[in-house]
């Protein structure tokens, strides 16, 4: 089962991930934990030169392309392998960060992207996604407040230097995300507090690892 | 002007840029020389990524992209602002150079890359394309050749590397891409001695630039 977390910066996927990856190894599941950019080799020189605040001549254009590079490379030398392993996968992050963030956030083309991300994934699209939700005011607070007390404001802060309203932007592109491919798409209210975003998340995996479908209330 | 020089390794595209270079600054023209991958400064770093035999993981469609985002990189941030102060713009390898080796080279749909091409570029296509045509064992044979003296086999020969059989489905693209955008190419042989062969290069060049065509033998 191939599962991908998406949401904007300060969402919280990475204490929900941990928390989710925890519960099912100790439910005896063997899991991949891997993230975009940078879930392969290449793609973590990739990651460098994506998130890095020297890197504000990268053009859209350019900055789509390497996203795409650093995806090819994570499912033909990371993913793909471990789904055939049998193995659990959660992504922080994968194609559809590219249509939210470069699509609905810099205005390209959506439907181009869709096309590109084709031949990125060959194929390979999420059995799950879960988007954790919530106003791009509170995630940038969040994101901003994280990245001070972890003194990594310099390296990886590209994307949070963005305006409210191009995160703005890029939630309402999720939500738009999320109606159109609502088989595969669950929301979470990610303004709960984080304990029950991770209940929210695990009951969701545990019902499809179940077999079972979960109509989560939309929000 | 816009003057693209393409070709497979071992062709001389080198040795003609810096000939055809030093005849139009002494006739006055103000030139930008400049190369793909790694013509910008985030290029110099995919450069590196895409030519050294450390990267034998990477996968046909993420070399792609990586030369996608180069590509949009080079033209956004060098090529454009050249063109805009009036410069002639000499670049050994741009487009076709992705058409050619990931296209007929690694077998991806040649059509599919010129749509992503035109993403790349953003409309900005060469007016003059000049193909140093030459059978693969020639050019392979010089590239390998000069490598051995300037000893850089192990930091970009990932090309090199290839089978002859590549490079001659290479050439063959070339050839290909000449006949399907006769008005833009030119080929040139460059089995010829070197003078010859950038005495030809010169020659199409001044009609070009004195509004004229020069309709060369074709091979």
């Amino acid at each position: 089962m191939f599962v991908t977390f998406e949401g904007i910066e300060g969402s919280g996927k990475s204490s929900v991930l941990n928390a989710v990856q925890k519960h099912l190894e100790e439910q005896g599941h063997s899991i991949l934990r891997t993230l975009e950019p940078g879930g392969s080799r290449i793609g973590q020189e990739l990651r460098k030169l994506l998130l890095s605040m020297n890197s504000t001549d990268l053009t859209g254009e350019s900055e789509l392309f390497l996203y795409l590079a650093d995806r090819a490379q994570h499912v033909a030398t990371v993913i793909r392998p471990a789904l055939e392993e049998g193995k659990i996968v959660l992504s922080d992050r994968y194609a559809d960060s590219t249509v939210a963030y470069q699509g609905y956030g810099r205005g390209l083309d959506p439907r181009q992207l869709h096309s590109f991300n084709d031949v990125a994934v060959s194929g390979l699209w999420p059995d799950l996604t879960l988007l954790l939700d919530l106003p791009a005011e509170v995630g940038l607070g969040r994101a901003v407040a994280r990245n001070m007390k972890e003194q990594k404001c310099d390296s990886e802060g590209r994307f949070e230097a963005e305006s409210l309203s191009f995160h703005s932007t890029v939630r309402e592109g999720y939500l738009t995300l999320a109606a159109l491919h609502n088989n595969r798409y669950r929301i979470v209210d990610a303004t709960q507090p984080l304990d029950k975003v991770i209940e929210d998340c695990i009951e969701i995996l545990e019902a499809k690892l179940r077999g079972e479908d979960t109509p989560l209330p939309q929000l």
